[in-house]
């Protein structure tokens, strides 16, 4: 290690230790660990600049084992990102830019929020993705506009989730060679070494998912073998690599190195002056970045600004010769333009259509007009319809396909869509059955909180799915999916209210999770743009309603059939179909209390779901026609009989409430 | 392969492929592959007895595919158990015992509940877990008498699942030898051809995790081939065995044979008798059992028979030199006894704790009651509290560690614990973050459909979690779990409310889930045995009250408080503690009407979780004090503060819905 390189990285190793012995809380272990390869990465290899952070070619770095938080933070502070010496002493506290685990869209140079573990290496590998999908899109002889790796950290945390395995295996399937991941083993968890839970080859593991692995037996202090596995990572093509870097957790503190009792609590203020002395560290003072590292690193960020420039050069020369291209290159990074939506996109024939076909037509006449549309199911794209029809397949054959076979992996799916969505330049959806949403819930939930439009398209939306059974038939999947802040959850009745799904879906900075039925459903011509306000009035009796039922997909069509029952019996009565609770949310008081009166308490909810939630629309006097329990395996018409979701039961609930 | 074999064989498929195609809907490309490797085992291997199917040394075998229901229902069918004919008619229809995919509980000799991929494999780990562990504890020289093999029947799409990833490298790390998994190999996904997403080398993966993995060239025809690896991985007693059968889906249709097309719809009719005549079937009528194939297999039942009885006798000799390991035996197979439930149990310190420490304190009392407790956490027990002290590890170095460290794997965790419940003998328990529920969401739900009370313990369970943000702090996960029909999700106050958790946990047949603070909460002398129904009064002002506060877990303190302050501005105020809104949803309506009665409409619901669900107890004229959007890292004093859970938030929301 050079004196320069080990000053460098020791600072990064005395500002963690300081930064979490001031908020009195964080993770020491990893970043002292992990400084010599992410500083070497980041000093020699990763094509960034600081001063444009979001620079669209700029290799990304995702830190997965997001609890090395201020490994993070401070080399985004060494290297001139918006992280301030300020910053960095407000760690972990109330409106810092610093907090526990890194943020996508708080803090300047964070590409992805991480923590929940194993997730950064499937967002990684959507990175990557992206990228592979937009080189062979935009990149001509001489212009490889698009032309960045995609480097992770990681420890072994993350490699023992689950959903890191589908993703790798993903990779390697799909060859995505510019993927590099470095994977600091210190063979520590929190329960102790990790041979008490995790002893397998993971060397021999990722050779069988078809990747390239890469060891560096000394990462506390070998930097130029560090520097040499990361040289032989870019320069292999076809596989991603895996960089097993064996270090000691808390590396350079006497007390703590090599103990699992410095993963997840400060080292203590003695364990850090016992540091400073050991690593020859010469400031007394707390938080320090000496003299000689800043100069360094001004220096690099010359070479990065010079980086840039030559990248914007070689675009304007593209921009010139393919201007076609280009100017389809830019529109890709932009937002979804509400021009899209025109008459015809609306337009529904008046047949029963299952909403998952409708959903298969507005995602191809979608695709029609968004070509970087891109995503795929869990290898349920027949019963999902998701699949964009002329469109290719992803594979490491054609990486211009926007079809994607994500395989039987929920989880690495979802995550691997953030990935794809945080890169920029596509825009990805992905399919499974909504019983499933299950296996994906923690990467909606990241999605919601990074704030990612990903498209979560979730057929077999209840009972409906029939003679599959319980297992299969979702429950309580709405309540769960509406509970969640940040996710706008759709289940349309119709065409109309499937292409407002949609729109709003492509045109939100937030998550949406469409829910479609398995089974066909009537087009209303009621139904249309006012599903854009998450409920809405379909049908009146005039003046107050005696009752109002609302309902949402395939039960607004008994809510209809109800009211007309009713209105023979003299009972005036209010359908209002709520295809997304979410969004009804966010209108106005005025517009809320125009669709559900306050003074109208004789209301019914009817959806084949759990009543779970329902009840701040039905209130204590309101009643249910829901489902509170699991389902069963029969036809899907004799299971609404058996539940008990027929026009009569509406009626009979409906006349409950009202005491008749 | 035998004639007789050979006719066997192919009952299974001309059967599984018939009742399909009179069902009009299931998997029978699956059934037809793997007949031969599931007749092998079952005919030559497994031990089991049909007239007594609970057993308790009999061999387990878990079909891990569940979609090839049909599969099993034609062997236990054909082998003798109550699965008649008619049922086989029945299949997919409702109230039949033949579901779309097996369910425990329902049909006899079913082992698991499966569908949802990958947890199958992952809950066999867990079978084989309760079996090392509960030889270790009762097997003496001479007396085997727990001593059985778990065998597991898997496609290739639960392997590509990261659930069956994490269990397989647990059950590599602990050395289950007698763990085997067949893997029919048939190369087809629903999306076609496996290669497309998923071309690792299941092999080299499975090596990599410790296992051994054996192979079998054509699973279509050579039954001695699968004969002799079944053998092979019998005698592995170290290492758990992968055996790859390599076969064609749908195998023996001629029309269908290796095409996808046959993995989730009927063959037709038409290829049905085309696959008749290609098999050599001598019968023109469906649902034919030939007679020599119900003679071949009444002659294995007296060999069935006859191992039980041989068991017996070892039982009850072992009974007579060990009757006290022998009493303990029976005992770890019964309910846990309200007996244990003294006032020692109920007893804490009046000091202030944190509830994920009370969890602790009432995990050891019945560690010391319950010596077949037995659980873990995926590496967070100094974080969850969920070690029993004074219990040993379990390891392949001591079988009788009951203590267990799961590895970074919640989702395998959860179905392992199903698996181990499922077994019986043990009482498996599992802990993590609150926030973490969701990567095991699935395999709780499968808890909660087969009514296994596995205890799941969940601390950190708000933004009291603090410095490590948004990432790691629950907001919709009591919603989502609450919304899970047959999940009884706890929140308790304090360490009487805990008490009442694990109390309710440990007796009912069905899953709980406990949600436990990071930070202390003073121990209440209101609280106590009136938790077990769900909400109760902890303060009353006497009379009518004008509003109910009813808060859970840490909120109730300041519920309390405000109830104090309003007694101070005249408004008598009742406290609800309400820990388990499931259990109180089982009360009788007259306990529920004195706890809330229907005509005090000002209630306000104070959580620091999300308001969803809540309305139904504070209707359309209540309040909240909750939390709809996400954390945020700060230490938990000013989060609490920041987000409005104070006194003075409690008091002023009671007075707005007074309209004071």
């Amino acid at each position: 290690m050079s004196k320069i390189d080990k000053l460098a990285v020791n600072t990064i190793r005395v500002l963690s230790a300081e930064a979490i012995q001031k908020a009195n809380s964080g993770h020491p272990g990893l970043p002292l660990g992990s400084a010599p390869m992410a500083y070497t990465l980041w000093s020699k290899y990763l094509k960034h600049n600081p001063k444009d952070p979001k620079w669209e070619n700029r290799d990304r770095f995702i830190l997965s084992a997001g609890h090395a938080s201020m490994l993070l933070y401070s080399l985004l502070h060494m290297f001139g990102y918006q992280v301030s010496m300020e910053d960095i002493k407000n760690f972990r506290q109330w409106e810092s830019v610093t907090p526990g685990h890194p943020e996508y869209g708080l803090t300047d140079g964070v590409e992805a929020t991480s923590g929940p573990l194993g997730q950064g290496i499937a967002m990684a590998v959507g990175f990557a993705m992206a990228e592979a999908h937009l080189a062979a899109e935009f990149n001509k002889p001489g212009y490889n506009v698009v032309d960045h790796y995609t480097y992770a950290l990681t420890g072994d945390g993350c490699l023992q989730e689950g959903v890191s395995g589908e993703a790798s295996s993903f990779a390697g399937t799909q060859k995505l060679g510019k993927l590099i991941v470095l994977y600091d083993k210190n063979d520590i968890t929190i329960e102790g070494n990790i041979d008490c839970a995790f002893d397998e080859d993971v060397k021999k593991r990722y050779k069988a998912y078809g990747w390239q692995v890469l060891e560096v037996e000394d990462g506390n202090e070998d930097m130029k073998a560090i520097a040499a596995a990361i040289e032989e990572a870019k320069e292999e093509k076809e596989r991603p690599s895996l960089i097993i870097v064996k270090t000691a957790i808390a590396y350079g503190c006497p007390a703590k190195q090599g103990s699992e009792s410095s993963h997840g609590s400060p080292l203590g203020q003695d364990n850090i002056d016992a540091m400073k002395k050991n690593l020859g560290w010469e400031y007394e003072e707390a938080f320090v970045v000496p003299e000689e590292v800043k100069k360094h690193i001004a220096e690099l960020q010359e070479v990065y600004s010079a980086e840039e420039a030559q990248w914007k050069d070689l675009f304007a020369k593209y921009e010139k010769e393919y201007p076609e291209l280009a100017a389809q290159y830019k529109a890709y990074h932009l937002p979804v333009s509400e021009d899209i939506f025109d008459d015809a996109y609306w337009d529904f024939e008046d047949k029963p259509m299952a909403t998952r076909d409708c959903s298969n037509v507005i995602i191809n006449r979608l695709a029609a007009k968004l070509p970087n549309l891109m995503g795929g199911s869990a290898d349920l794209g027949p019963a999902n319809k998701s699949t964009m029809k002329e469109r290719a397949w992803f594979s490491p054959q054609d990486r211009t396909g926007t079809n994607v076979h994500f395989g039987i992996r929920e989880f690495a799916m979802a995550a691997m869509c953030n990935g794809m969505m945080l890169h920029g330049g596509v825009r990805p959806y992905c399919a499974t059955f909504l019983v499933f949403s299950d296996y994906m819930k923690s990467a909606i939930r990241m999605s919601a909180l990074m704030k990612l439009p990903v498209t979560y398209v979730l057929s077999h939306d209840s009972i409906g799915v029939g003679e599959d059974g319980a297992t299969h038939e979702p429950i309580e999947h709405l309540a769960a999916l509406r509970a969640t802040p940040g996710v706008y959850m759709w289940r349309p009745a119709d065409g109309h209210e499937t292409a407002a799904a949609y729109k709003a879906a492509m045109t939100k900075n937030a998550p949406a999770a469409v829910a479609l039925s398995r089974q066909n459903l009537p087009l209303m011509k009621e139904t249309g743009e006012g599903a854009l306000r998450g409920a809405y009035i379909l049908k009146d009796g005039g003046g107050t309603p005696d009752v109002i039922l609302i309902g949402t997909g395939s039960e607004v069509e008994l809510c209809m059939n109800a009211a007309e029952e009713l209105k023979k019996d003299g009972v005036s009565a209010r359908v209002v179909s709520m295809p997304c609770m979410d969004l009804f949310e966010e209108q106005d008081a005025a517009y809320k209390e125009s669709v559900l009166p306050g003074a109208v308490r004789a209301r019914v909810a009817v959806e084949a779901g759990t009543s779970f939630g329902w009840a701040k629309y039905v209130g204590l006097d309101g009643g249910y026609v829901t489902i509170d329990h699991f389902g069963a395996s029969a036809p899907a018409g004799v299971l609404f009989e058996k539940f008990g979701f027929t026009t009569q039961a509406v009626v009979d609930k409906a006349k409950e409430v009202l005491g008749k």
